[in-house]
């Protein structure tokens, strides 16, 4: 019984990353970078956006935003004046917890790719299921929040594990929290060695300039 | 295609009904309370374990701990000389995003039921799936921290309408955060009608007079 439900589980992956290899060919024959990002509900991954949008006028730059349900951040995002396309994951029982390839896929027609230079693919709100499935994405960035406490790369490996990029937010609350910055940084080595570790706030912008040039690059 | 999806999906959530319900006679029979527990990662659920079992002594409790990998957790919780019980998801795919029902059950034997008043079972970190899956329990706690933002019923209406109470955890954190506790209350109220919502502190101790009252009823 276990046996088969792991089966059918990497069929199903199996088929995902089919589908999201066919989607990076697309973004790389539109010479369009896409970042995957992911983080636990409320780290701060559209405040993060929402400067990066603001601050980085040499890149042109798309989102695809992935949600539940509603398009409470897609708004955000939206008044800001870049592209903004929602996929909303709720079929009817409950909800998606994650974005597959298969939907990211079904978006890229309402993609402008010719234009933009960047589609940032803001993932659901979860650390287990993202990680699992690939969209299409050339990098991964997770947002961990310095409110989360440093036990993250430890319960949730595969994530930390997955991604090219850590981007510990919320900084600016460090002094009010208890949360070791080195040794989230150490654990998070630990599940990915040379992973690259950025700390930042989307609040005060405390730390984008090296978040930017990263993206640039 | 997609609607086949909903079918298997529709399956699965009612096979696992049925066993959640032989879950809740077992427990029934003993004569013992279950919380099911959920909450984003580090919202901070474990934190207020800690802070119940030390307080409350006039309730036998164990706790069954969900995690994706790692008792870091149930190491915490067992400090405390409690009856703990993990249950690690993580079948070698990246692992389940939540309890079931089915997982439970298999935990059930290893559980004291015969000298215990209270179960507490806390879930995988997850808004998403820990919502859809019943697992036998008689009440759901959803614990939601000030550092996630209030948009948060919003964006996972399922979780908060399936809970009987909302914990808003970090309230000493308020002054240092954009986070209105009264917007947060009515989004809340407006997914679920009268949801019970308690403000209290796992790091000061604040509002869990109110909490540990609910628990005892």
């Amino acid at each position: 019984m276990h046996r088969t439900k792991i089966k059918i589980a990497e069929d199903a992956l199996d088929a995902n990353t089919t589908i999201a290899q066919a989607n990076r060919a697309d973004f790389d024959r539109a010479d369009v970078r896409v970042v995957n990002m992911m983080s636990a509900p409320g780290a701060g991954k559209t405040s993060l956006l929402e400067r990066v949008l603001n601050d980085l006028h040499d890149v042109r730059v798309a989102v695809l935003e992935g949600d539940v349900q509603g398009s409470l951040d897609a708004d955000r995002l939206a008044s800001l004046h870049v592209p903004v396309t929602q996929i909303n994951t709720d079929p009817g029982f409950g909800g998606e917890c994650h974005l597959d390839a298969n939907m990211v896929r079904s978006a890229i027609p309402s993609l402008p790719l010719a234009d933009i230079d960047l589609l940032v693919i803001e993932n659901v709100g979860n650390l287990v299921c993202p990680a699992e499935f690939k969209v299409g994405e050339d990098l991964r960035v997770m947002v961990a929040s310095v409110t989360e406490g440093e036990d993250k790369p430890l319960k949730y490996p595969l994530m930390f594990r997955t991604c090219e990029v850590v981007l510990v937010n919320k900084i600016d609350l460090l002094p009010y929290v208890d949360f070791d910055l080195e040794k989230c940084a150490e654990r998070a080595r630990s599940v990915r060695r040379g992973v690259e570790i950025l700390a930042l706030s989307a609040k005060t912008g405390e730390g984008f300039a090296a978040w930017h040039e990263w993206l640039r690059r």
